[in-house]
């Protein structure tokens, strides 16, 4: 029995692809530093298990395809607090971002159409637009650049007549990177242009540090035809486990598109739409707390990099990821050694290879993406033991 | 801006595709009995909700990919219930049926590939099947004949070299016939023969009415390397709203690329994997009550159907679900005149058109499909307002 061809060339995600030899070194007695995933430790406000154990439906019934009226609403509310006007007919409720994705590119793409997206790049992005038909044109950008990529030339070169949508994870993941609404508009010029689909993934859009504002597609109304935005809980409300998120777009052929595929999966999770109307709810003053945290991890973080000779990384600007230069020549061999030879105090550190954000074959090679999701003090020692583990990797190997 | 054109081709639900007028009517003052969607009144086990309030973590985070360890394996002892031999790493946990059979298609098809299934069927199939980039090749099937397809002749007529699987939706949606053991195996040889996979969706598989002993192609291990088995939390335990499914097999390259798209799509909800795990967990008893709920109802419906003169339909087996021939020539026309115009006691029904659940155009417009998840006296009165309606509908006509 053979599978398709599609699924046969998706790669396993270089993320989880490790944790086998994270959870052998667990199980052998090393604490081991998880900087692997995005998967913060900053608790879930207690509105969403609260307003989940009040519900007391005795039928736990479909909900509208759409999702429900309440979860919508929270979601219109959150976007009026900032001067963003989205109606609730806008709004489709999706099982976490990831299925947003899934329906977007399916929505927008025939067999064979391209998408543009900087590298290097949140690796799912290859499963949704490779599902769907379509085929990822990488933008590449450098680590001695900070990433960026808001750049006409750099844009208008890989742009074909197959070239259907742009996509901006902004705050960007793996690198950190940030656009400035001014950048953005750039984009929809470019976009408006060329008649491109700007896929928008906003989903670390509170997150950004020093005197950076926080901008979104939203706010251009000149491109709102072409904008669809990504949207989720998992990062802002530190609530991956509830897989609510969001395509939400003012075009209405794109919403009706998107309508038939939602019809078809039924709905999303009743308590976990509950619960996420409840997170929506939460006062500003929710997100500064949330985003000081972050803002102290990552300057915790990039000071401690910056102790380590050859290490290429500029400050990222937002969203909870750093991805640098490191002085080894291949990082999934370092990480390798990190899982399997080197401790210190017993202790080790895991990370994500960069490799396997790049379309672009051989890129990234010497590059390591950082969630720094954990508290200061872990994410100080983390860096720390990648720093030793450098230093034992290049004594082992005569360097 | 334009849209797929899979996205184009599908169709929005011919099951909600009425419920604006639905909704009409019942603005408007009249009650309206829903019999047109598979949504039953039957409480969801408390079992449910109570495992999820007592979920104490404080991040809710992200689960594994294949689906939380504890679900799986409630699972996998259900299936021992059964003598049904699988293993933890055989099972995925899906975000409902839906996702299940949507990531099962992308496994297995390559663009143009056809599936057989017999027609009429849940309609959803064929927006997964598209966006797969597969065909839907429908086995024609009649109400004369009860809506049987075990038929080797019947079968083989429809296969060709691009035919890469056969579904089998036993006990059925929107039929409600139910595949003997016997049947299995002949629909396994002729799968084996021809070297398809088997897309076995068993949601309904405990609803088995009269003297059918519960049957699943996981007795036939013999087949074990071609099945897929798809189930559901939603229809068994009334928890339609949890969206808990699995996509099950013993072939380790099917699990390996469905794995790859999990991965992909990160995870499914926690809390509804918690409170699956714990309905997984009732005693079998539990089955017996709930099927013995549902055929009463399917007795009251068919008795009262069997009063219409002209309609045309075999006592179905198993599932919530009976399709039958009305005697009008447009049932589309049928349904619209009861929403708008009819009504006994300011009291009228809706049911779902059964043209919808056709691939072949123009088949199954005098036919509608009933669920029987109201409870009994509901369902009576329900179906008394069809006879009713027919006559008024008939006498409005002429006839």
């Amino acid at each position: 029995m053979k599978i398709s061809d599609k699924v046969e060339s998706m790669q396993f995600s270089p993320i989880r692809r490790f944790n086998p030899m994270g959870f052998k070194a667990e199980a052998d007695g090393k604490k081991v530093y998880h900087l692997n995933i995005g998967q913060p430790d900053v608790e879930t406000p207690s509105v969403f298990m609260d307003a989940i154990r009040e519900y007391d439906k005795k039928v736990i019934a479909y909900a509208e395809s759409g999702g429900i009226n309440d979860l919508r609403d929270a979601v219109v509310d959150y976007f009026k607090g900032y001067d963003i006007d989205f109606g609730r007919d806008d709004i489709m409720v999706t099982t976490g971002g990831s299925e947003a994705l899934n329906m977007t590119f399916l929505t927008i793409l025939n067999e064979g159409d391209e998408v543009l997206i900087a590298e290097p790049f949140y690796t799912n992005y290859h499963t949704f637009i490779t599902a769907a038909g379509g085929k990822v044109v990488p933008i590449t950008t450098k680590a001695e650049e900070g990433y960026h990529y808001a750049k006409r030339d750099q844009i208008e070169a890989c742009i074909t007549p197959k070239t259907k949508a742009i996509v901006c994870i902004n705050p960007g993941n793996p690198t950190g990177t940030v656009l400035t609404l001014d950048e953005m508009k750039l984009i929809g010029e470019i976009a408006k242009e060329h008649d491109l689909w700007i896929i928008a993934d906003e989903v670390y859009r509170e997150f950004v540090y020093d005197d950076r504002k926080l901008a979104s597609f939203g706010m251009l109304p000149e491109f709102a035809d072409r904008v669809v935005i990504i949207d989720s809980v998992s990062k802002r409300y530190s609530a991956c486990g509830a897989r609510i998120g969001f395509a939400i777009s003012k075009n209405q052929d794109f919403c009706q598109g998107l309508m038939k595929i939602a019809q078809g999966r039924l709905c999303v999770s009743t308590v976990d739409q509950v619960g996420s109307a409840a997170l929506f709810r939460l006062p500003k003053s929710y997100y500064d707390e949330v985003k000081a945290e972050y803002n102290g991890r990552r300057d915790v973080v990039y000071e401690e990099l910056m102790k380590i000779p050859g290490v290429v990384c500029q400050k990222p600007g937002g969203a909870f990821y750093l991805t640098a230069k490191l002085p080894v020549d291949d990082v999934e061999d370092f990480l390798v050694f990190l899982l399997t030879e080197f401790e210190d105090n017993g202790e080790t550190v895991m990370f994500a290879p960069a490799a396997g954000f790049y379309a672009t074959p051989g890129l990234g090679k010497d590059e390591m993406r950082i969630a720094y999701v954990l508290n200061k003090e872990d994410m100080r020692r983390g860096t720390e033991l990648i720093k030793l583990g450098i230093e034992a990797y290049n004594k082992k190997l005569g360097k």
